[in-house]
């Protein structure tokens, strides 16, 4: 049985200052995944943006990701729960990546994910770029295709991009349902929005039975009614949650590689991760933070803070599991 | 016969990446004024910033829109058009300036926009400060007052600064009506908000017939509301839209010589440009982007958004005219 | 008898461009406390942020406060008024302080508002971190406890931290009500939000009669419905408004040492402020503007703006006395 | 009699944080110019740029400057002595000045120096572009052309610009020049670089008999050896010193409209003024310090400092010449 | 035989004002390389940086230099000459590349250099990061090897990276030596410093034959004979030119990669390119300028410099070899 | 005896790339305290500005200093050694401090202090502003007062600030000399510059026998002789070395609180380090890099490389020691 109270917590403000000491996510212990026995949910940096297709940076993600959270505490206040009490978190650090190459970087990544998994640990993953979701995906899904909450300005489903290159942030959905291990059934997109390549840009996972929920429609909904449909769409099955970053407007996440304006603000998307409560989840990520369009590191925050939302929800789901 | 298929069409970021080659409006050609026969729509740089009261720099507007505007693709994601397959579209590169001489540089902006409109071409402009749309109404509206739709803190139709200086970014509506070139009653202005000099600085707008609309009733009736008002405004006759950045919020449009807190978003911004759908436009303007302001482009690339808002209408306004 | 024609008056832009001067709170006159017979509304400086107990910097926000308080003109657009007009201002320059001694510093500020009050004169301040209002309060609370407005995401009644350290930027609100300053059943905060030490940080301030509203619950009354609760917990007795810059999202204030996302608009709290319309105000400050986490100065222009509004509001207050 | 004893002094340091006050010039008290009787050094901002050709922005110099100049302190260590003991030194605030209208501007200006002149104080001017220079030297050179050291990578003696404009900061010598207030024979232009319009850009000048050292030969000299040659051409006569902050490398200054890589770094520049000692001054400028371009405010002290060791060599010289 | 008056000129400061017109190398027409006939010196982008290993953004360096090389005029103070009178240059765009695909890009990068060289253009090429030089010394050296001057912090002769990887910015020349096209006996490396994964970091390429200098021998040496030094290395052969922008000192380059303190100024720099004088030059690149790390584009405006000043020793050579 | 192939090593950016993985000082593994049996030197963030008078910021200094030193490598070009090779090193992380109590703070650092004395480790500490290096020397002078080589703009020796506060960071010498930790005789203080308060600023402190040094000499010198006079000054006796950021010249290391133009580059002051070589040394901190101001983080890889080659001293040091 867990014992919460040997949980790791993170170290307090209130005693240390927030600016002191390493940095870790959210201020919890860093355990190398070797000594990660007990561990209930782990965070992950995977530092590596090479699918991106136009501004690059997010390879240094994890890093100021980390630094940013020390801003985080340990009580949500409006769920009114400390998820480091209901589960036990810890910093696992960062994945091997290959900077200058796609396919050795996916095979160490998915590698990594897949002995998460065998641990039995919940991954809530710091990008890198979208691409990273990929084998992250072919280890969580592998052999039982989840369904995904998918926040995000694009749909990441195109084919391909210059001259037939399959890899890259614009494909990691495509690729993922063809290797059967996202569920389209079970997929919603929410946030689309922006210039499209053509009409065409959607067909292709519409037809593959993707929910897709353009800006319009969510601000018509209202956060609420957003998460209903979401909830409605991928069921009781287990669940991915997939955060991109540029779903928030650029006034509110400016470093960022693709951004497009007339986005989500961040207590929509707070208000929308905390509409996922109850759900079967299996892993998350927040992808797409890149600190060189953002040295003031706010970016970083918001997508600290959706982390943390993230973590509650997953904590809880931790906690409804093991009961 | 207009031939769409041999309509100028942007460079695609899936076979040259954003980043890549030279930067022109929404990556489409750059075709000078006397090459340009059969162009529809012409995009144009207005360089100059000689108007301005007091923090300047949107002469170097047009530079950082073509840079940022890389970021826009072909298709509108929500109306459903593409506004390069519907109108023959081109980047005409920038108007001569004088940088330290206000009435040359009135002067040659009139010139050149009277050879854009005597060659059939409708102008969208990127300015410059706001005093760049007065020349360019001098051409459009010779002959034929035009009416406007103005989004913009300010109504920008003070009489004179510093001791009698008539030629300001506070003063270009003012001189457009006494120039018969604008009709105020055919004049909405929204958005307008932030301190004023006096109570007095609205009186002479209100009393030759101009509609104005403070933030406070924007936000009260919201988007389509304020436009259904706008439409009824301007009717049916020839409509300018001069689209001053700082109608935004500044924290959405940063790069900007004169920002008043409590502005629109970009969303709301976008919302109300496709409600001037169906209107008889005859060119367009955005202006007060100030890149010194904003290095970091995002107020570029919400101008280069709104443009391409623009341009969608227009084009659809291009091809209703030649049918 | 007061005499409006005698009343300090701004500089103005339409004369003298607004980067032109010595900068000072809204261009109004410097005035010493010593030579401020006949002043009703006194704009004072704060310089100091000893009580920070995370990133630092308000120290240097009177100064830039001051600098972009330049873009602020002399009517209200939306409330018709005029402050300068219907009450005497003035910048009374900064209080004295001591960067490394905190106790030293309470008493320096304290000291100074005993003579302000003293004077006659209402004070609106610029901070300096939220430790400020504790001396403020103080002067102004002496002998007749305060109600309050307290727009925030942070109770600030903390007891101690670091291991007993009573006086930081996190406890003022505690000290005040424990030194009898500070009527605790007529205090709201307004905005509360962000991830907290423990579940039981607001507990102590309830247990005293706080109102506390979470942004949760602002975000569904709007700011009308919040502004009616506050009226009816502050009533008419003397009100203080304390309006810490992180109230607003980081979008909008970036420059501040202890962001959190999902924050109120500017908008919002313009027209929060406005709904102070009619209380018996006796003091106001704006503080936690911290200019090295925001060189832009945007964090600031929200600052200055807000104490427009206030001072809007303050002049009013002191009308009706004087009636 | 001057009585060093009632010489307006800096506020300290040591007992006002720098950070605290208004931001006068070098925390000096502000004294307008129709009570500066017993000043023998005004310092004076022209916050104007309208003779700017390319990137604007140095009218906001004189408010950053000010900012800045709250860093220096009062005893010049390497010359053991304090200005401000041995003349009377006043912040005399800005020149009025007019945005919008260039002749205008060039009026006001030389009409405020005439009265300084008069007033019999020095001037220590912080600009404003370079073509501030013309009107400053039509005052202090009216009936006695005066002799310059001018530090700048550009020799600003074109004829005009942009087909006829013959008042920019690229031509304020020629102008001086022609106007008989600029004695060519006792001018000397120290660091010039930086590419050419052509062969010619240098020969009016060179024939007007000005000594043009460009900076191959500076750095081939020294500080030491440019100054001997400097005080070589100017002589015993009344002479002017004009400092173009872009004489700097821009990695010393960045925040100025026409940097060119390859120039002196700031201890070359102190060196350097302190070779003036000695000479016959009778004013000097700090141009082209563009805050837009250097929100750090680095530019602005490097602009401060150069203020400060001028200041040395103008108190030297009006105690010389009281004795 | 070329006729000097039908060169491309750039277009003039004094004629329309550096920031107006779509940005080109230096201001030169755009002229694709299928239309360059007569171009004797054609300057392109390669916009890549998939050889990075730590930092991304010299994909971006190609935009932001031609942006700032707006800055340089014609006629070259020092040296005299004007270099587009006496070779016909050009702005031949970018090169196609596949940011996600290294093998792809080398491919890619060299087909264009191979026609750049069949049209008897010699290439002056803004990266893109190192390794783009790669793929231009495969075009160029084809056939015969070339010798180099190289100016740079780093060796970049490592064998290969992450367990494997043969193609990254650090591998470029051991791969250039492999392959044949580059002389290891006929290259100098200038400019070495940082701290090094190990002792045998230099010993691949000093084996090779290559005269490695380091930063203390040349700042004992000075520019003069440092060039001394590279033109005794390479003498007579066909060379080529390469600086990475982080031989400078990250003072004067902070937009690049790998700084390392402790390098060589602009004014250096200068010194040593104008030493080239003379020698048989084929070629020359600008590379690892990263414009998210400096988003001021001062690095972009030394690059930009740095061209400028071996365009003149290219047109001089070409000049020589026409004669 | 020590066993060099037992030592702790840094990640090498060959194998990880240098943006992957938690932040430590050089990538070396973080060791707690309590378990640095055998490790000779330790790394030590100090993160606290308590004694700042101007602008704040260095309590960050830690933080951003261990992300930049991942830019540093295990070898020396110049020295050709391996610290690492020849000294156990490791990463102590950051004392215990509290940000809003001086004299507290002053405490907890010379506890942690004595304990790394105690335990045989030669400490190399990040502050911190220079307040931080008094309660060093107290622990590490105490029973044996040591000398010091100390880089810096400013004398540090004041008495006292803002009427009686004895502890900023302008007083932390005259303190250590006043407790006896630290010895004048054998103080050299290099670099020396700046405006000062009066004539007596240095007076205290040349009566103590301390050698002062102003840049001026320096320059005049040259870094080897400047340091042959450091090692006559500080002889044989134990020696700490003191670097303050600010002893460069601001546009090296702009993020700091009390800029001084006019000073060091990085390559002069690796040099004056490396001629420390042979000294007896204690001990080594750097301090004063103030994030805030340097968001790029260039200070901090000043700051990272000044430590290393500090380590470099330090680990000869520990080397001879154990012969």
């Amino acid at each position: 049985m867990a014992d919460p109270t040997t949980f790791n917590q993170p170290v307090s403000g209130m005693v240390t200052p927030r600016f002191a000491g390493l940095a870790t996510f959210m201020r919890l212990p860093h355990v190398p995944l070797e000594d990660a026995a007990g561990v209930d949910i782990g965070m992950i940096g995977v530092p590596w943006d090479g699918g991106t297709t136009n501004r690059p940076g997010p390879r240094h993600g994890p890093r100021q990701i980390r630094d940013m959270s020390a801003m985080i505490r340990q009580f949500h206040h409006a769920l009114h729960i400390s998820p480091f009490r209901i589960a036990n978190c810890a910093d696992l650090g960062d994945t091997s990546v290959n900077p200058t190459d796609t396919l050795d970087s996916l095979e160490r990544v998915t590698d990594f994910y897949r002995k998460v998994r065998a641990a039995g640990i919940m991954p809530l993953t710091a990008g890198g770029d979208h691409l990273v979701s990929l084998p992250v995906l072919r280890a969580l899904g592998e052999g039982r295709p989840v369904g995904m909450v998918h926040f995000d300005a694009h749909v990441d489903t195109h084919d391909s991009y210059f001259n037939g290159t399959k890899y890259t942030h614009g494909t990691p959905f495509r690729r993922a349902i063809e290797d059967g291990v996202l569920d389209p059934n079970r997929t919603i997109q929410i946030g689309i929005r922006g210039s499209l390549y053509g009409p065409d840009d959607m067909s292709w996972g519409l037809e593959q039975g993707i929910r897709v929920m353009e800006i319009e429609e969510c601000f018509d909904l209202g956060s609420d009614r957003i998460m209903e449909e979401a909830r409605r769409v991928v069921g009781d099955g287990p669940t991915y949650v997939s955060f991109d970053i540029d779903c928030l407007d650029p006034s509110y996440a400016p470093g960022t590689g693709t951004p497009e304006v007339g986005g989500f603000s961040t207590f929509q998307a707070q208000k929308m991760i905390r509409g996922l409560r109850g759900l079967n989840l299996v892993g998350a990520d927040v992808v797409e933070v890149s600190p060189p369009f953002d040295p003031s590191g706010y970016t970083a925050l918001a997508g600290a803070t959706m982390m943390f939302e993230l973590v509650c929800m997953m904590a809880e789901a931790v906690d409804r599991a093991r009961a």
